[in-house]
This record gives C-alpha cells, sequence and structure tokens, in this order.
C-alpha cells in the first residue's frame, strides 16, 4: 500500500483524503496496492474528523516515518511549505502539490532536488485546478514548438465576471457572492488583482521554454477596474471580457507575458468559459490550437488533481517523473512593444478628436449607455503608442483601456 | 538514437516523417538522441520524396532491423495493419497508431501483446486528431469515477455542419468542399453515417470502463438526414446541431452509447466547436466538467499525436505504458429506455394533435420557415415512448426527430 501524508487540512487538504477514501475503489485499478493517507499536518487539532486520530503537529513524525513515499502539500504561501517540501524531496519522498506560489517562485530548485533524489516534485492541481494541464503540456506535447499558451487561469475572478456579466451585480456585489459561496478569500486581492493568473501563466511559461518566467516580471492587471458599463459595450459588440494570463513566443525565439483583462470575440471557445471553470488555450506549430477546460477552483476538482499526481508518484516509485525547466531567467520582450487592438471610451466632446488621431472609427452604442461618452476599437497599435494616444484625451487616462484578443 | 519505422506513407504518415524532420530539435529537449525514421513502408515508390531512399515494400525488411524499437501504423484499415501490428508487437517493438477501426477492433488484444513483449501499443491519434485525450484519460483521470464521456469526435461531419449553418450551404455542397479541402474522403460513408465517430466512442467507452465496448453495439445515427431548414430552427432556438458521439455510466454501473446529431445549448461549450475542430467532454465525479478541444483531422494535428505517441515509446522503452481495457464485453443497456427531449416538426394540420399528445408546446418559429409546419420541443421521454408516439402523426416518420443535448 501506498503511504501518504497530507500537509495542511483546509479546503484542498480535506478533499485529498475525502476523495482517497472516497474513489478507492477506482484507484485500486490502476494502483492495485491502494493509497492511505497515515498523517495529516495541521496547526489545528480536528476532534469532530474522522481522520482525527492522524493529526498531527510536528513535521517530523512525518518526514522520519520511512513508510511513507508521497506527501501532498496544500498549505499553500511559500512558508513554511518550502522548507517542508524540501526536506521531504532530500529524503527521496515524492511531494505533489496545489501551491502555485511555491512552484512560481521555487519550481526548478524544488524539480532538481527530486531528480537527485529519485523521486518526482508533481503540481498539476497548481493551475487550472482540475483540469489535466501540466501533464499534458509535460508529456503529450513535446513534439511541439509551443508558440502561444493563455487563458481564463483564474475561477475567482471568472466567478465575479460572470456575475457582473450576466446578472448586472457590481463588483463588490459578485465578490461578495464569490465569498459566500467560498471561491474567494477574504482578502481577495490575489485574485482580483491578477496575481493568482500572473502566477500561474509563469507556471506555464516556464513549461513551455524551458526556462524560468519570473511572475515579478510579468504585466499585471486585476478585474478591479472593469464596470458594468464595460460589460454592456462588450456584449454590445458580441464580446465578453475576460481575465486572462497571455504567453506569446515570437518568431525570433523572444517571449512576451502578460495578465489583463481581454474583449473575447463571441464564437472564441474562451467565451463560453464561465463561473469557476477556466479554460486554456495552447498553440503548437503543428497541432495548431489545443484548449483544456474544467473547474478552476473548489475543493474537489483541485483534490483531484493532486490525488492524479498522488497515482503518477505511485506509479514511478524509485524513478523521477522529469520536466524540463531550467532555473535560468528568461528576459521578457519589451511589454511597449506588444500590439493589440484596444477599447477605449471617451466623452463625446472628444469623440471628432479620436476620429482625427485613429482615423474612422465606428461607434459603439447600446440602449441605455451613459450620455456624453464615445467609446470605440482602435486600429492595432503598440502599448506605447496607445499609452501616448491616450494622453491626448482629457477624459480617457492611459489605463481606461481594454485589449482585444486576437488569434 | 530512436530508430522508428512508418507504415504507409498517406496523408498522417508522411505528415508524422516531416514534423520529426522539422521539429527534431525540439523532440531532442525530451529525447536527447533524438528520433530517426529509417524505414517506409508502402506499395507506392515516392521517386520526388526526399525520404524515396527510407521507402521499402517489404515488411519483412523493418521486422528484421533490430535497431527498430518503434513502429508508426499510420495504413488504416484492419489489414494487413492488424497482422503487421501484432508481428512487431511480438518482437518487441512499440506500435503507434492513428487506426481507430483496428484501435476499435482488437484493442485489448494489442495491448495485451504489447504487455507480454514489454512494449507499447499507443493510440493517442485514434480519437480527436491532435487532441490530447487518451494519454489525459489514461494517466490524469485514474482517480475518477467518470460517468460520462461525450463530444465532437469526427472533425470531417463538424466542418460540413458548419458550412451548413452558416453559410447555408446544401449538404451535397459542404460535402463536396470538405472533400476539395482533404477532410472528407472520396467515399464519405464512415464520416457522415457516424462510422467513424461510433469507432471513437468505442474506443472512449472502453477506456473509461475499462472492458470493451463494441461498436457494432452502439446505435449509429449520421447526419445525411440533417437539413439547412434544421440548422434555422436550431438557430431560433439559440442552439446548434452537433454529431456527438454520448457515453453515460448511470448510478448502477450500466452503461448507455449512442452517435447521432444533438442540439446543443448557445451557452454550452461544445456549442462553439467549429470547422474540423473536435471537443470531448469528461465529467468525472470529483473533478465534475472537463472539456479536451483540437484539431479531429489534418495531417500535422493527427501526426502531432502519433509522434507524443512515439516521445512516450522512446521514454518507456523496455516497460510498457499501461492501459486498462479488458476484452470483457459490455453489454449497453437497452437504448430504449434512454430519455431525452426531442425537437420535432409536423404539419401544420396536425398541431391540435401534438398539443393533445405532448401537452402545452411553444412553436418554434423562423423568418421563412416552411409554410403548413409545426415545430416544438417534447418534454422529456423515453426513445420508446418517442418512437411510439410520432407513429401517431402522418407527417413525422419516427426518424424525424433530434435529440436535445442536457448536461
Amino acid at each position: 500500500m501506498i503511504q501518504m501524508a497530507v500537509l495542511g487540512f483546509g479546503t484542498v487538504g480535506s478533499g485529498v483524503v475525502e476523495l482517497i477514501d472516497q474513489n478507492q475503489d477506482v484507484i485500486k485499478r490502476t494502483i492495485p496496492e491502494g493509497i492511505f493517507v497515515k498523517h495529516i499536518l495541521d496547526l489545528r487539532e480536528f476532534p469532530d474528523s474522522p481522520y482525527c486520530d492522524r493529526v498531527t503537529h510536528d513535521y517530523q513524525d512525518i518526514l522520519e516515518d520511512e513508510e511513507i513515499t508521497v506527501i501532498c502539500e496544500t498549505m499553500g504561501g511559500k512558508n513554511p511549505a518550502y522548507a517542508f517540501t524540501k526536506a521531504a524531496l532530500e529524503r527521496g519522498i515524492s511531494v505533489c502539490t496545489s501551491n502555485k506560489e511555491l512552484v512560481a517562485a521555487h519550481g526548478p530548485e524544488l524539480l532538481s532536488i527530486a531528480a537527485k533524489n529519485n523521486c518526482s516534485y508533481l503540481f498539476e492541481a497548481s493551475v487550472g485546478g482540475g483540469i489535466p494541464l501540466i501533464r499534458p503540456i509535460n508529456a503529450c506535447l513535446k513534439q511541439e514548438k509551443i508558440t502561444a499558451v493563455y487563458g481564463i487561469l483564474n475561477g475567482t475572478t471568472n466567478y465575479i465576471i460572470t456575475r457582473m456579466e450576466k446578472a448586472g451585480l457590481s463588483f463588490e456585489a459578485s465578490l461578495k457572492e464569490a465569498q459566500e459561496k467560498g471561491y474567494a478569500e477574504r482578502n481577495p486581492a490575489a485574485d482580483v488583482e491578477g496575481h493568482d493568473a500572473c502566477r500561474k501563466i509563469a507556471i506555464l511559461s516556464s513549461l513551455i521554454c524551458g526556462k524560468t518566467v519570473r511572475y515579478e516580471d510579468i504585466p499585471c492587471e486585476g478585474i478591479t477596474g472593469i464596470t458594468t458599463t464595460d460589460f454592456s459595450y462588450a456584449r454590445a459588440m458580441n464580446m465578453a471580457i475576460k481575465l486572462l494570463g497571455v504567453c506569446r513566443v515570437a518568431e525570433d525565439g523572444s517571449i512576451s507575458v502578460r495578465t489583463a483583462p481581454f474583449l473575447v470575440r463571441e464564437n472564441h471557445p474562451l467565451h463560453s468559459v464561465q463561473d469557476v471553470f477556466n479554460g486554456v488555450f495552447v498553440h503548437g506549430n503543428m497541432v495548431d490550437d489545443l484548449m483544456f477546460y474544467g473547474r478552476g477552483a473548489g475543493k474537489f476538482p483541485t483534490a483531484s488533481a493532486v490525488v492524479s499526481d498522488v497515482i503518477e508518484c505511485a506509479k514511478n516509485i524509485g524513478r523521477t517523473v522529469e520536466f524540463v525547466w531550467d532555473n535560468e531567467i528568461v528576459p521578457l520582450s519589451d511589454p511597449m512593444n506588444e500590439s493589440y487592438r484596444y477599447f477605449v471610451r471617451v466623452s463625446s466632446a472628444e469623440a471628432a478628436k479620436a476620429g482625427e488621431i485613429f482615423g474612422r472609427l465606428s461607434e459603439i452604442r447600446f440602449e441605455g449607455m451613459p450620455e456624453d461618452e464615445f467609446a470605440f476599437v482602435t486600429p492595432k497599435m503598440t502599448e506605447g503608442e496607445i499609452r501616448k494616444t491616450l494622453n491626448c484625451f482629457v477624459s480617457a487616462s492611459k489605463e481606461q483601456r481594454i485589449r482585444l484578443l486576437e488569434d
């Protein structure tokens, strides 16, 4: 029997323990000896839990138990998860994690410690919740020059956006609902300001280029500036606004990465990715477009991804599941040189000036739109150009624009 | 270096050879020694091909070459592919195939021969073209009770449907276009009558239940009966018509499988799967809905899936990549007991009768609809009931109905 431990008995950690119990019979089709959660590490006691007898407060109990071959790190945060993970891998214990913060910060180092100790560091649950994504990229697309990976990577903000769009709720009301449903944390900054999506696109970007894309280097905008009026304009254009992480590899090999809200046209498959669902596009030079879709958040979907990694470890005891992810840092290309079309709102008084600057524009209108406003989509231009141009308007700051996603 | 052979130098086979050449540098990131196509088996000569010196007409040249560790079988059809595959596996040579006909007919037998000889039989390209689908199901979802798998599995018919829907072309004109673009074969029966989708859903159904679902047991309808008028009605309901393969596992474990056109609501992600793209939904008890999306046909997407299998073989020389797919045949549940809502067209004269039979119905109308016609959606009822009921109408045969996809 595969004996394992879970670090952190929160939402995901308890999901892992419960999933392994509930689906033990299907797991045994692949791992005939079965998987057993022997230890649960948490600072808290859980007197009412059926698993209370397995709870320990001392990590040494787990590290020194020679029966343990796999640890699930579902604590989140860099510390003490980093030290705990390192200590386990150094002893040859594989670690499966949902902790994108740690993976984005220390992925290559932890992978190389795992390789040295004939065990694995797996992180399927760190991006895209329950969607099989990391393993398909790592095991099914090695014949491809991947030139783009982009998508909806944060379930919480996609839920908020969906509620603003479909139910006309304000940002604040949607956020409150997301918190009540357990999708958003009490401090929602990491989600709504785009940092979580940014970490995830950093991980995906690193995997497709085999080197390290630092999430601190990625230009990052969240959804806090989007209003219900923006959604109405989007609908008038048959588009949806989605928070995307986008990574593109240019012909010369230079890499641009960005997290920001984008306008997505109606017949793009990301358009219908709603609620807490995530959708991730991958473009390869031979296979063309792929999309992976599923629940990007939630107890059991995320736990499912963690347990899929546990099974992978169990099938590879004594071996390392390899990743190509070097710690060499990739310099990103200058974000000011990226080109997009932009959705822009200015005052009616400045409509004529907009026409002078951008050429002939079609006005975007909807029933009940703000009076004295003129909204339009610019021709394709660089970030540098649009910033400079928008400075000519009194009524638009350089931030008041939404990029259009082009395929 | 991994030395391999390709059987059949048609569209997919030549795609495999060209892909390996063009993307050799990226392949070497995973297989540092590289992959080399040493032999190409075909009845024809290819004097103008840069690969003409590798062409052989004698399979023994390949079988007896001890350097060969992997064979790509891209011939299609059962014979001689079956005998060739068996002979290779018996010698411990792994086989990667795009041949759904052979996989559907002999999958479990060939897998067990591979297992006995410490090599692998892989068939990623047999379903969903370039989409990573078979490996994710086999390697990422073993912790799930999968209760449904369904989707658009045939790129050719989806292309035809898209052209009928978007460009208003007739079935015949769309088919002709698909043939000109190389998506449809000269004899399109396997595609348009649903047999190809049927084989693919048989393979997927077998993988999720671990036993054999025979494609001959699956009720199969194609798209030859769908008219542009049906598409207009679908649009009036904000739905699209898609040819789906559907497999559902009921709570009691009984399995129902079907291939037929379905009406798909607008906000379902399959709705926006167009042209030759495929989209496959998988529902697990923990992860909920997943979708895998990409090109379901075409030279390089399909070749990409074949080569991903070659890389998997190269990483597992001397080992078997395992599948749970027993040759025990699964009895499917009686298709007459499946329940759906149905879209039905009768004559205006029979509208009153329809109301009597089905209760209050809302008529589906569109500008320019056929005069003297009454179209509606029934309440949920079994296949048996709808057949019996439609027999009461002079103007509707039991075949004139389209099922609604429900999630």
